[in-house]
């Protein structure tokens, strides 16, 4: 029994990712009773989208979480929904800039994240995280695994529960910047309650936490 | 040959909606060829959704565009997708709060526009009218009518193209706070233009408006 | 008896400065009683002080307010204090980027405006133009014609106010980012309606518009 | 020889003042060869000016930095002046709400921090900690103790350095709200190299660390 938890390269110049930052802390351990699988993806489309399913088909997770890094944010994004769009305004780590082009041909319109995000939202409430549920993910590499994964599960691997994380610059990028940040140590909490709640939950909690737009 | 414009009564304590005053002004017109029917739909899930499906049913329009206020944001947002989740954490003003509640039950995840939304944005911005394309419309009321009339479309009436614009807050409404503002006359402008591309495009352009998260 | 309204140039890649858009729309006319004479300042700290020092010589206005784009702000900033200081991260359109350098050597630290700066809040706001009461004009050319103006008054021209209002982008600008903006009529409207109550005041009323940091 | 530290109780309903959470775990060392004094003033103009008019007679400090909380900035903030203004939207803790009061009478309009700023915001980038040299800190209680103990120093004691720092909401106030946040630890971090910076610099560096508005 494993868990599949992701980070992403650096990209768009930075030296750092804290997305991988934080899985990186978490690679050697269990999550309820789950043995801990990390991967660090390039931010690049394909690639991205290859070493993912290669992942999941060599560990068949219960879970998998991929984390990525949202520059500007202020909280932890517990994203609800991933859409079948890729469109770029700036090209990927190798060059590909797709606009409006589907993930995968054919595929609906969106997926809902099947690990409870609102669950996940209170626990991490709990343990004084700043946390939020995000109604979109983007429409880059970070919505891109997403909504393959979760494509993956609806088709192929129905008992594969799938969620993405956004996070925060880590403090070291907005030394350079005016932007929110979140330690790494901060993250690495997030992502391993969000695992553990994401292992232990049937079903989901009713709890608000809607955007009025 | 019609074509429905929508926008909302005040809400959460307001005493205008911008997005009402924009479309009021377009009311006694036509748009390519279109006479314009406008509908001011109270901010109440249930009740909005009657009317609209009211109004749809009479007047059959071509294309039909609802607007809503998005407090905070800058720019006119074209929504690109709509999804199935109501959510509040604020009841709408009938006291009604929905939680993670389907606005179609067994309806699919989410709806992207029918209307052109790169054709819209780059006719906005050739008109010097801020506008971005977003990919959430929230999970209240607005995201509830646009998935509602998308969903229509989708089971019942193939030719009619539906879209979601979002404005801010009109100076008026600025003066009480520190948030961004556009000119109601602006708006009025953006919408009747958004309509006269709906109207008469066929198909989309490609231009990169996405978002990195 | 005349009043002296000063815009600026575009800088730093802009093709039009929202500030000298404003002002030209007021520089055939008279406020007051007062006639108008305007001048548009280059963004060039030494160029920028002598010239508005020629215009205060050759007109000896009643009043003078500058006005000067706040690019990220989506209010009218009414500045109540100049400060001594010339500090940027950016050189000015002549390539001088002074740091931590004085607007005048051995002037105090800083110089409240004179113009009445609570009372054109309150009828800026009852005018329905979103405005507010800024505590910094910055590090920039801005602030230092603005300290140079009041430096001025406070040492040879007793009898001349002194304001400084900053200005959001126009929509123009803001359609090629993600920023707040506000259209030229209403920042039009805001320079007569400041300089009038400026030229028509006894002193400043008690209204509560301050910042808790 | 000492260095005096301060920080703010709790106000305005929120449980915890992250500015005296920071200061209170500096309480028991030296710093730079200093003893530390701390104390947690009231957010209350009268009672937290006497406050530290007696501390700072009773312990003569080489530095004086006083700390407060800046609910909504991302970063570290080191004041660059503060002006002569009282001028509150919301009453502090004992109900008291000056409108366009001076904090001291016949005081210079301004006074700019006597700590190394720029020194300061080096150190701070070099640790890895998000920070900026501010040119407000607002007309709330905060500038009011900040005008004070400058005003002290300028007018009786000439060899103490006055700063201030403000600083962001910690992780727990934004678990409730969307803001940016710092850990406490990177706050006291922040607040102990300053003091170290204060006390063992001679003058200042030239750092361009200004705002363009």
């Amino acid at each position: 029994m494993s868990v599949l938890l992701t980070g992403f390269a650096p990209f768009a110049g930075e030296t750092v990712n804290p997305s991988w930052d934080a899985i990186e802390r978490l690679s050697t351990g269990t999550i309820a009773g789950h043995a801990v699988e990390t991967l660090r993806l390039p931010c690049v489309f394909q690639l991205a989208a290859e070493r993912l399913e290669e992942a999941i088909a060599a560990t068949t997770p219960s879970v998998v979480i991929s984390v990525g890094q949202a520059g500007g944010r202020s909280r932890i994004g517990i994203e609800r929904v991933a859409i079948n769009i890729d469109d770029c305004r700036h090209a990927d780590e190798s060059g590909a800039q797709p606009v409006d082009a589907p993930v995968v041909a054919n595929g609906p319109d969106a997926y809902f994240a099947t690990v409870p995000v609102k669950s996940i939202l209170a626990r991490l409430m709990k343990a004084g995280i700043p946390a939020e549920v995000s109604n979109t993910a983007g429409t880059f590499v970070c919505n891109h695994v997403f909504y393959l994964a979760r494509h993956l599960a609806e088709t192929r691997l129905p008992d594969m529960k799938v969620g993405f994380l956004h996070v925060p610059f880590s403090p070291l990028q907005a030394v350079a910047r005016e932007a929110p940040s979140m330690s790494v140590t901060m993250m690495r909490d997030a992502v391993a309650l969000a695992t553990e709640v994401a292992l232990t939950s049937n079903g989901d909690i009713l709890l608000a936490a809607g955007s009025s737009h």
